[in-house]
């Protein structure tokens, strides 16, 4: 392979209780807690988007994004995973695409166009690239309450993920913001079962 | 009501997708992160204990306690909740009670023997004490790992519980340490359905 391989990263709202949205899709919870954000105040959001190359989500969030009315990514690509839709629709902006990749093979190629840093978002696809170890960095913001049921960040792994913690912010209107670099262990679909175990990176 | 109701505090470990122990009410994962935390440190748990005038915990909590060895509550009052026991083994300390109560019920008898301060553990019982607008605050130390499934801290609500954030604190082994206050909604089984709404406390 000739380019480095694009860094994954999560930036992402939960509720205490870990959901991203109502069993609906909903984030009336979220939009209300966002009434109490100063304005100005992002949360870090547009620092993070600034160092991405390509966002990187499933149909869901897509679908939320484009119920903002305005499209909320500007010129930075998007890839929308699904293997059920097949088309997008017409008035979607340029820089959307559709993908039915396996995460790994979306990364490599993207990595392949040069593109360094990834925005992996959506439950459901977060949950896909964590199972296959793509993930290098999470961020989530926890909003001070319980939802009681929803739409999981986290989902069924095959194996535990540790993570090293980078920083904590605690904003004064109650969010809590923690970042942690994921410890990345050897894939075990790509382990010999003999001795020859490769090194963790 | 002769004595003010007692406080009930929960102050616990999750993993970062917010399970208490694995499904099988293992916690090796937590106590493979306790071993990175220098000695002498408990992230608070001995200061919190000092405040605290007996503990209400499941029947699961109260075996995994009692598997520790040395007997970890000293002398405070320990009430396991079960509706299935009906008797504790002969070995236990005799600071320890059975109860068949419902929350509200056992919190209202405590506070009536001059109990200020109630430490709530276990998953069950402090979804149970949550359900019924009994937990006036919760501690969370988030422990840097993923395990993908297991005994969740939270469970599924009739309504949301909305939290004011406290205060933070991030350990440099790793762990986040998070207080909130429960702000409590009128409790629903007691709102007349007309006009005569009572106030939040």
């Amino acid at each position: 392979m000739t380019s480095a391989v694009a860094k994954c990263s999560v930036f992402i709202a939960t509720s205490l209780d870990g959901f991203i949205s109502r069993t609906d899709g909903s984030i009336d919870w979220l939009d209300e807690a966002n009434t109490r954000v100063p304005k100005g105040e992002d949360c870090g959001y547009e620092q993070f988007m600034s160092t991405v190359d390509a966002l990187v989500m499933g149909r869901h969030t897509f679908e939320l994004a484009r119920s903002f009315g305005e499209w909320p990514y500007g010129h930075t690509p998007v890839f929308v995973l699904s293997s059920r839709v097949t088309s997008l629709p017409g008035d979607v902006p340029n820089t959307v695409r559709l993908s039915c990749e396996e995460p790994a093979t979306l990364v490599a190629q993207l990595s392949a166009q040069n593109m360094k840093h990834l925005y992996i978002d959506g439950g459901v696809t977060i949950q896909r690239f964590l199972a296959s170890a793509l993930i290098d960095e999470v961020t989530i913001t926890r909003i001070p309450i319980l939802i009681g049921s929803g739409r999981p960040l986290f989902g069924p792994l095959s194996q535990d993920v540790r993570l090293e913690h980078i920083s904590t912010h605690a904003f004064n209107f109650g969010f809590v913001q923690s970042k942690y670099r994921v410890i990345k262990a050897p894939n075990p679909l790509m382990q010999p079962t003999g001795h020859k175990r490769p090194a963790a990176d």
